[in-house]
């Protein structure tokens, strides 16, 4: 009996867990149409025009994807063997939360609490993460972006410290004009708006001073996109060719990433 | 006889497939003057000041390019020794959908079918892909397009994900401010111009925390426009490489990667 | 007792200069949080309606700020040993400006010299350049931009040729057609606003010429933007290399470019 | 007698053409100062505001320039032992153009023929390419836009091409939705200004299918601006490189670039 059980579990893990069978093929996709109907389905329903004709459409199909999550999660916790590393994974994470809005808006149910209705609706957007499982990690590319995190983070800070002063002068220079620098912080928005060369124009400097001003932000900004392209390049191109010269491990000691051409390895000195 | 209609078929395909001789580029230079002359008229054509003057003007200049592509077209065919190879291929379709517009606006003539005269209208600016036959393909920009086109793809999808989630956490941030921001689907456009640093300003946030996520979304805009740009660079770097460095290999001591025209092994200096 | 002053003084720039010691990290803890908050009530101060309502706070706040500097800027000078040294230095400076600006505000208070209040307010904001001494130098990237400095200094003097020459285009081209381009110097801000694809759209060329040329503008300033990138792409790169295989030559054999922490040479096999 | 005007020549020729003496850079920077005053003068005398209250300043201070560089035109000519050389060369085309402005101003003179004298004023911006003999060419940065070119040019066609086929599938989409797309050259014009993440916002579109075209034009802007950036890059290096191995040359044939490490030249394979 227990075997039974076992070998149920065990094929259950195969179809949910493993995309090599028909069965498990068939699963994933089926899957995916339910996640991407879903998102489609939230994404309308916040639309006025399209929510108040088909409002019962919405609360059926919202129901019928939240069973279907339910059984799912239920479904991979009873077929894997550690339930408890599946549930605070970033997976199991994902999978909860996206399965009880539903069941929390009858909790919650009743049109006075608004604004909780509608984080719960945010939180179903959320679902989308459980896309990720599909694509697939860019090994090179997210260990590229780990390299260079550092860098990045210093120059977001750099970024973010310039348009701070920057935007600083901007409200001293533009005060009075009535072109929108009110305040410090708005300022800084414009700054960034302007540095990363969004450029609403809810906000434009008016004053010549300010356009002068203006300008070196815009050139600046225009400039300084080079700096983490050229980091995140740099790194690419540099995992890039620990992947190309990684072939050969030395058969001495296992040491990898040897330069082209070695002939001999360079940790324990064996000959290749 | 045969062998006559043969030589002049095969003078014919010279003329038309190749631009080695005086009357093949001569062709080439009419082709050229005639497609780019229907797209000025097709751009032209639909300015309301510049068609209501020339009305008639558009239509016999209309009828003369559709008969010079379809002689083309059918000289194409009759020159070619499989012709049916010809008109599926990327190619022939182009010239048939370039030549059968203003026939087909014979058949749903009148003034009640607006809607697909539009659509012919629209259609005829696609001649403008008869033109690339004479771009000429980039062979190492397009072998670097196609290894990264992978990871661009699963970049695209990341965007898209980002976007539909920060949309959404905007539609519940400036809910009820009146700036734009009434349903997912428009948050989420937002949220494309705002990262792709568009910035049209038609929507804009206008409460402090919509203004201060919007100022995340810019950056994070800013800066993984890194990650294309490296993804590119890099496989453009390494498609050079291996051009600029033959493959052959000294056949005295084995040594690889020579510069192109060397002549001597630059390690044994074996003459090659 | 000599010796006593001479150990507190040690201590106290192992405090204040290092950061190893639970002290000096305790220190540095301490001095962060405090610059933040100092920018973050410069910043709300300049919110009209937050100031309006708490005007007596952010003055006991900013009396508060200011002594905690001065105790630190007195700190810094004692403990060093050649005090002159750190006035005059970068940090110095900075320390010193973080500090005066509320002692200046009595020298010249009063609300009829608002504009000079307004400045000792900007004056306020560059503390946040205190937090550098934080942020550590990133030695690739500072050696990658000092090297391609000349090469990007060429590119903004290009850069600006290219605007006044196109804004001036721009000028005559749209004169007359009240769209903005009023003065030859508002041309060239909206050149720079459009090359550097901001695009605020509080000037747009209306004219069908008008909008030709700056169709011109937009795609070469599309297409420039690659210059910088691959200037500092290039040099960062070539940093990169340096750093990782390091200078070390076999003494044996005379290779160079060994990867870094190798043991034995990748040539001859000898250990290092 | 002759040689005494042959010494003065040379000498002329020498603080004119050179900048080693102390005379000659004296020279470069009176040159120096007069162009960019010329230029400040220019556009400030397109500021209705500013022309109005000085016009007889701009009067006097464009004659005095004009003479200034009238006679440095003549110097260089006199100066210089193939006149005719330098005359059609670009810095003597440049030359002549910056000065003859004021003079073809008397003949053209008269408030009747506006257009010509806006002309006019425009040509004299054209002064500011005199500036470009200062700049000095950066090598390297040159023979990698020149090794680009082509593919450049490629890349700005297959971009005007989507342009014009995206933006005609938008005035087909957007028609009668009075969103600005009135016709195919204004819809392309908007492409334009999307895909090279420009944004006015002066045309921006509002139906939902619009719109998400309009998202996918961004996206791609967004993506492909990695092309154009991988294509200098790559080239940049690749011009770095070849520098940088670029040091010795055969002792034997006189070949240069050879690969690092290279014992044998690769050109006639004689030994280092």
């Amino acid at each position: 009996m227990k075997t039974l059980i076992q070998n149920w579990k065990s094929k259950l893990h195969e179809i949910i867990y493993e995309a090599d069978t028909p069965a498990g093929k068939l699963f994933d996709v089926l899957l995916l149409i339910t996640i991407v109907s879903s998102i489609l389905l939230v994404t309308l329903e916040s639309v006025p025009s399209i929510n108040y004709k088909h409002e019962r459409f919405f609360d059926i199909s919202e129901w019928i994807i939240t069973i279907l999550f339910t059984f799912e999660y239920l479904l991979r916790i009873i077929s894997i063997k550690k339930p408890i590393n599946y549930i605070f994974s970033y997976y199991g994470i994902i999978d909860f939360l996206s399965t009880i809005p539903k069941y929390l808006s009858l909790i919650f149910g009743g049109a006075h609490v608004l604004i909780i209705l509608r984080s719960l609706r945010l939180l179903r957007v959320f679902r989308i993460l459980k896309i990720t499982r599909y694509i697939g990690e860019s090994d090179k590319l997210m260990s590229a972006l780990k390299a260079s995190r550092v860098k990045i983070i210093v120059f977001v800070f750099a970024v973010v410290i310039l348009c701070l002063i920057l935007g600083t002068v901007m409200y001293i220079v533009e005060a009075g004009a009535s072109s929108g620098f009110i305040s410090i912080p708005r300022s800084v928005y414009w700054t960034i708006v302007t540095m990363t060369t969004v450029g609403y124009g809810d906000i434009a400097p008016v004053t010549t001073l300010g356009q002068f001003i203006a300008s070196i932000v815009m050139i600046l900004g225009y400039g300084i996109i080079a700096v983490p392209t050229g980091i995140v390049t740099s790194e690419y191109t540099s995992q890039y060719k620990i992947k190309q010269t990684n072939t050969r491990s030395c058969e001495n000691c296992g040491t990898e990433k040897h330069i082209d051409n070695s002939r001999f390895c360079h940790n324990c000195g064996d000959k290749f």
